[in-house]
């Protein structure tokens, strides 16, 4: 999701780095039973993306969670995980962690602000261990700085952070807002932690208190600004939407700056691993979920969804094509609409064009498989193996049951059951024959009517 | 669709109070043969709204229509309903209501102004029975006040309404503009009903009018200030599909405020009576239609289409499901892509996965409905039952021919047309053998190759 | 595309006049195999609109390609085509088209600038031919000028076009922006065209040079102010969406104010030849290919993709229909969910409700074609046709073989494959007879689960 091009981190200095990653939260406001850092954003927990990032900028990372958060604990692993045990703020959170703070520098992240990409950490990181800096700190500048905290300067330095409540009109005019994520030295953020105080309404330690800790001390606090997108946090659903929506516009930039066309960008829907390659064309209404790949020439068209799937080049799929995972779909090959595919490969110029479902097959190039094709791969137990041999014609309404094969060049008769393996240039039938019984549609009409009448 | 959440009426005073609704406009604009408050939104004609709203705040409803409008009557019902035999502006519209003013409070709303919430009627009435006050109107303060009239102060009384077209310089840079609901005693709307004349360009008589007659009765005017959203006419299928826009809006923040995640909350369409419980997931492109229940823990994927329906807990839906009315899907039952349900019970656990129908069926718990199977529950007059057991295993491709009883634990072989019960454990088998003809596939194509070559 | 109803061109005055438009850039921030002017816009490609707009205004047209590129020059035909062999810039691109700029006025496009419309068009014309100018140029006032060029004016004439990078802050205030489109008699261009050099950075012939060179000759120049919509380029993929999102925009407004309901135009895409009749409502998330013509009062439901169709009036499409080029859906006729149509026509009333594929068919009125259906109309090499008589019920499943003719009033039974022609009110079966056998289901599950124990 990382949009920049970061190479492996080079630390600048030869000391150790720490990203402290605040994920105890129980977000109250999602209404959920979900812990707040596990709702996905682009089909991820949000708690990944700031993972991801850390480990490109910093040595180590350390993750607060809170007690029974196991899927949280989980999903940080190998990296060092500590519990807050009791809720008394974040200053009390961060200092959870002390003893993983190591030596080096240790940055603060919140695991509700996960739209903070590896450049902007770097960048911050830099700061701290640029000039005599002794505290480094996010700041941004929102069109509408509302109730935020807001950030005094005094030429390049921060003097103060001052809350909304207890602003003056001449501060509130600050267009400088605090985004509470901090970088210092694990000496200094040790000391101050063991500072700051829980006099205040809430009974809650902040951790922004070590601000006024580090401007106390003496020492150079500096302010990195960066994009008020990046440093949205998430407290409720409506905001989780918005930072959805924050991070599909980033990668439909980054897949359209590539060569891929999005005919209504707004209606499709990535994965932070979807790869397009250039002159695919993915038409309005399309939704990728994790670990596709589509390749050159490709179009998908509308109403398609697609996961886990390997497809093309120069292949048609959709309107209306559902891929899911381990579908490979051939150079050229075709799936049309209402049509599934699952664990199937589908060689070149396969074609399955209408009402289809395929699954654990393999279907030979060249292959045309008919509307309303079913493969019954599952017996209520096991899945068994359906392959279709090259420029086989599977006739329509066929029930492939397996495991059964047909050879190449085979063609089935519409309306078959296939049970048996069907040798290649054969064809099967496994239907029955049709008869005609003049007029009885006649007499089967007036019987329904005569019992309509009847009531 | 009103979000607040307000409790039962309770009139401020014990004076009686009624809302006179204008729903005589063919609406020319909007090029239709149908009635412009029958035009719906979210799913239920706008008029609906301004009923329902007003309800909750008014002791009495008429309804002004326009003749033949016997559609708009009956939606009216069973509240007064006038008809307007000329149209001879809004004034006279209001007047013909003049009867069932009754004693007390009346209000004026417009039927194609349906977005103003009951507690800015409430707002309304409320102002008109403080202080001195002889009529009350809504203002409101748009980001663009365009021709709008506007609303002329002097302190926190009205003193003129002024179109437009008649301002001055001065009048246009008024940002207070006239949202034309009004609210006064029924006996002062009556005598300034009286008054109004119809001596301008258009020969129409204006309601506005009466702003200026109890202004020359020395009576107090004042304004009340609502949300430029909720007053917003409906004139054109553009601002009706701006309505809808603002309609859905709301939905959606409730929605999610309540604990639902809507991951793209612009690609959701819910309907005005959409119940989903916390912890359900949304996924982008689904539309809700009336009637729809669903419970905790359910996911309802892309594309799917539900309506009439109660789901979950836990369960899963789609992508591409159709759920019709009368649905009921159990706790854990999951209904997957290209299958429509309809009149139709799943248990827990049941699964229908793939390119299904179900129609006026019964599907016991953790039954298994194998992929294209489909219920034939009518037979050109009459809609017969299906009912599937517990943990039977229904084919791939099986047709159900109701009324038709498959018992618990039964399996039907795939490609199979069940037309008689089917006992408990039992299996049945309704298809033809298979037969395979060697090298007849190769000799039908070359057949066709004959064919094509001699044209 | 073009919205404004424009008639027939009536040239002002009676000289010749021309449009030279450069379509021979490649566009490499496209990063396309494909010409830049090919890649499409509401499915046409975007030169396209550059020249049906220019046909309507101008005489003749003119279109500059590059080299090896025949399909623009395929495009462009029977209009005049001259190949660019070298890529020296704007000012050489229309110096190819010299010999075919003929006399009277000619006027100067790009094809990566397809939003202008024939109305645009023609005042720049109109504007050359007034008073005494000699060059009109196209501005425009844009939200954010950023790195335009600007236009400097004294009184109504332009001085001199000003590039951002040569501009002082006086003139970066200025808000008129250059958009590069020119009219000029073509001997003037002519001489022009050869006093511009390329002693620039790039080394380009830069075609705005001429503006510079009119004003030298003492000639007046003047501006045609045109809205930034039709003015903005086309250079990447994320400014081929925001053009897609602009066209598409005009085409929404365009048929809500035809008297078209669409109850959610952001998620409606729509063709430039759509034609949708008054009463027409079109649901959330539906998609119109080319060549479609829905009637009064029909309803398409959300996620329809509807191409090559006419239908209506009165009838009911989707949710997820499928209409196909060579759709013919008669009065009242209703296509449901999962059904593709492709070649087929509807009589008035015919049903096709569920999971079918209906391809070169004829279906009589009033018939029911049940859940299931599939017309095999594909032999390998022919495509072959079904015949339904009116009033006829196909049973739910059935496989109807093609060439076949299923005649009026007959029934097919569920799950029949008709592979013969069946007689008027005849009844027609083909499929298996069903037997149950009792207790095989439990033993068959027991022989799976003894499987499963031993791995």
């Amino acid at each position: 999701m990382n949009t920049q091009t970061d190479t492996a981190v080079s630390s600048p200095a030869s000391s150790m780095s720490t990203a402290v990653i605040l994920a105890a939260g129980r977000g109250t406001r999602m209404k959920s039973e979900r812990p707040k850092v596990m709702h996905p954003l682009a089909g991820q927990p949000m708690l990944r993306y700031l993972i991801d990032n850390a480990a490109q900028v910093f040595d180590r990372i350390v993750v607060v969670v809170g007690p029974g958060m196991e899927d949280v604990a989980a999903l940080a692993a190998p990296h060092a995980v500590v519990v807050q045990h009791d809720r008394l703020g974040t200053g009390h959170a961060a200092r959870q962690a002390e003893e993983a703070f190591g030596t080096g520098d240790v940055a603060v992240l919140y695991g509700d602000n996960p739209l903070i990409t590896s450049g902007t950490m770097r960048a911050l990181l830099e700061r701290k261990r640029r000039d005599d800096t002794a505290l480094a700190l996010l700041a941004m500048e929102p069109a509408d700085p509302g109730r935020y905290g807001r950030v005094v300067m005094q030429g390049d330095q921060v003097t103060r952070i001052v809350e909304w409540a207890d602003a003056n009109d001449q501060e509130r005019a600050i267009g400088l807002c605090n985004a509470g994520v901090l970088c210092a030295s694990a000496g200094d953020f040790r000391r101050w932690l063991s500072e700051i105080r829980n006099d205040n309404a809430q009974g809650e330690y902040y951790l922004g208190d070590v601000v006024a800790c580090a401007v106390a001390d003496g020492g150079r606090v500096r302010a990195v600004v960066a994009p008020e997108d990046e440093l949205r946090g998430i407290n409720s659903r409506a905001e989780l939407a918005m930072a959805e929506a924050c991070v599909q516009a980033r990668l439909r930039q980054a897949v359209m700056a590539a060569g891929t066309t999005l005919i209504a960008p707004d209606t499709v829907f990535l994965c932070v691993d979807t790869v397009l390659e250039p002159d695919t064309v993915v038409h309005p209404h399309v939704v990728f979920g994790p670990g596709v790949h589509i390749r050159r020439g490709t179009e998908i068209h509308a109403f398609s969804h697609v996961e886990g799937a390997v497809v093309g080049p120069d292949a048609s799929i959709g309107p209306y094509a559902r891929l899911r995972p381990g579908s490979d779909v051939g150079e050229g090959a075709r799936v049309g609409n209402f049509v599934e595919i699952k664990a199937t490969t589908l060689g070149a110029g396969a074609k399955a064009s209408h009402l289809t479902y395929l699954g654990n097959a393999t279907v030979g190039s060249g292959a045309n498989i008919g509307a309303g094709t079913i493969t019954c791969n599952y017996d209520g137990v096991f899945k068994h193996q359906t392959e279709i041999g090259a420029d086989s014609f599977i006739g329509s309404d066929s029930v492939l049951v397996a495991p059964v094969r047909v050879g190449d060049g085979v063609i089935t008769a519409a309306g078959s059951v296939i049970t048996q393996d069907v040798p290649d240039g054969a064809m099967a039938f496994g239907r029955a024959r049709q008869s005609n019984r003049d007029g009885y549609a006649q007499a089967f009409r007036q019987k329904l009517k005569n019992k309509k009448e009847q009531g």
